[in-house]
Formats: C-alpha cells, structure tokens, sequence
C-alpha cells in the first residue's frame, strides 16, 4: 500500500512553471521542510540550512538572478540540445513562470558540518523529498540550480555567510494549470547488468 | 491519503549497514529503477546510468574499495566529528556490512547528455527515489558515495566510459534487523526566513 502511493506520487512529481498567486501558509512550508530533513546525509550531518523567502522584492530579485544566467549561459547549451517543446517549457519558467511562485526556498549546504564535495549528494535527497511532498499535497514545485551560476548574487539577497553553499532554489505555490505526466525514458535504456554495456 | 502514506516512508528511510543473503528479483530492482527515473533532472536531460552488480566477485572488489577509502581518507575527517554511536554506525557498513547486500546499483551521470556540474542535482534526486521506494518495499538501502574516492576503480569494475562519471553506489537487500526511527535535528533549526540569522 505504501508502495503503490509513493509510486503514484513519484511518478507524477513535475516541474511547475506557472504558478497562482494563492499563498502558501507557514503550516505546509513547515511539512515540506520536515520530510527534507528526513533524507540521508553524509555521516548524517544534516548539512543542510533553508532560507524560506516570501518577501516580493527578494523573490524578483532572485528570479530575475535566475533569467539572466539562463540567458547568458544555460540558453545557448541548451538551444542545441532540447527539443524545441522541452525548450519553450524551460524558457517559460526562467522567464517569469517561476517568479511568479509565492514562496522561494534557497537551499544551501554547510561546509563547516560536512566536506564540500560531499554537499551535493547530502542537499539534493532533501530536496527531493521537499518536491514529493508538495507533490503530494497538491503544490507545484521545481528543482532549479541556475541561480548558483550567480552564487554571490543569491548569497546576498538570502545573507548567506561564506561557509554556505547555495546549491538550489525551490519556488513552491499552488499550480495554474494541473501538471500533465512526467516524459521519461524507460529506465531499461539506461540500465546494465553487471558492467556497461550488457543492457537490462 | 497520498501525503500521509508518503511522509510514513520518508520518516522511515534510513541507511541500513546489515544486509541479509536472501535474493532481490528482478522485478524488485526494475522497481526502484523505474521509480528512479522519474526524479528531475535538468532540462530533462536524464543523464542517469544504471550498473546492477550481482556478481559477488565485483560486489566484492566495490565493497573491498569502499572500505580502504574509508580507513585511508574517510575515517580521519570523520573520526572528530562524530560521536561514537554514529562512527561505530558508519565502521559497521564500511567494514562488511554493505558487503553483504546481494545487489549493488552503481549509479553515474553521463556528461554528454547533461553539463558536469549539473550531474549531481540530476542524479541524487534519482537515487532519493530509489531508496524511498526501497524502503516502502521492505528493502534496506543506503547512498554511499565513498566509491567514487577511487573513482577509476570503480570504473574499470563495471566497465564505465571516461564520459560516465560514478557519483554513487547503492547497496540493497533485505536487512537483518528492523532499522530503528532516523535521528534527525527538527526542521527550525535549519531555517530561517527571509535572511539567514532570522531564524523561523
């Protein structure tokens, strides 16, 4: 029975690029961030810190952080590389979708509690589990890193110390339009027995 | 229903470090694989690859380069930081007890679908899905990482190309033992609102 519902739920888990301007109370927030604390971490250090932005002129400047990167340097990675469905969903996300989400969660890991090379596998599980969650509970959500690209910039607005990695930005608010299905590859195409090259 | 099905197993993951011999099918692994596919990743890139390692020669070669990075490197770092139920903990799965698990997922990133730095924040969250779903079957699971200290190593035994980048290695099976409720430190005080220093 668990597994069938955590299935159900990882299973339509999506990026949200448009978001209501609905607000988010501090109860489900707080939901959100518990089942994060909940993933593992390097030696369970529990490295990670969130800084829950609500305030409209911060949220405008972290977003507006995120377009410019993306146009300046993810755009023309990507350009190649998406089709053009695919491109037009990111486009619209940097460029006002997520902006518009009520609440921006920065997550940063700690380098004074863990290695930094061990920050990123112990910050995005959390993440993760912040974005089945507000799945389950009817919120969108997205797991976007581009304004890392501008680390100083988001470390300012957020009053992040030195010793704190920014590492994602999570807007979270209710959906304009419901999510359609994830577009996934099977997991066969990406699959080997034993060693690479011996698929599934 | 689906939000308090999904926070009974985030609540409940943890990393189990005793694994019993008893098989893991197929059909179980094409489950967490399946489940893993349906994280984020950037843009959509996908970039996860799959090694399940059954043979128990190459299960122990990994499991054998675990535990001389951990005695050689990772063992110092950690020994001060710890307190000494958590380091007894981590010893115990450096030491044999991943050893035991019957499957291994060796999980890389592959650089020519997606950007090197954005391997991490599309891979992890693949893993957390995995390890979710693990544990709503029963399953234990853990994310270790330590592998990839010798990451060449790693690499010849499941035969990865140069663009596949090891991040993380999931030993899996049924435990031994129940796995007691994870220790966590609660949410508030790891966040902060607007700024850091405001704490919530």
């Amino acid at each position: 029975v668990d597994d069938d519902a955590l299935f159900a739920v990882i299973t339509r888990q999506r990026a949200c690029r448009q978001y209501r301007d609905t607000p988010v109370d501090d109860a489900t927030v707080e939901r959100l961030l518990t089942a994060a604390t909940y993933a593992p971490s390097a030696e369970n250090h529990q490295p990670w810190v969130f800084v829950v932005v609500r305030n409209a002129t911060a949220r405008a400047e972290i977003a507006g952080s995120m377009q410019r990167a993306w146009e300046t340097a993810g755009r023309a990675y990507s350009e190649t590389r998406l089709t053009p469905a695919v491109l037009g969903d990111v486009d619209r996300g940097m460029t006002g979708g997520f902006a518009g989400a009520p609440v921006f969660i920065v997550v940063a890991g700690d380098a004074q509690r863990s290695a930094k090379p061990t920050l990123p596998s112990s910050i995005f599980p959390a993440v993760q589990n912040m974005l089945l969650t507000a799945t389950a509970l009817g919120l969108g959500s997205a797991l976007t890193t581009i304004a890392t690209v501008h680390a100083g910039e988001l470390a300012r607005i957020v009053a992040l110390p030195e010793h704190l990695v920014p590492l994602a930005v999570v807007p979270v608010g209710y959906p304009v339009h419901p999510l359609a299905p994830p577009r996934r590859e099977p997991f066969s195409e990406h699959t080997h027995r034993e060693r690479f090259g011996n698929p599934w």
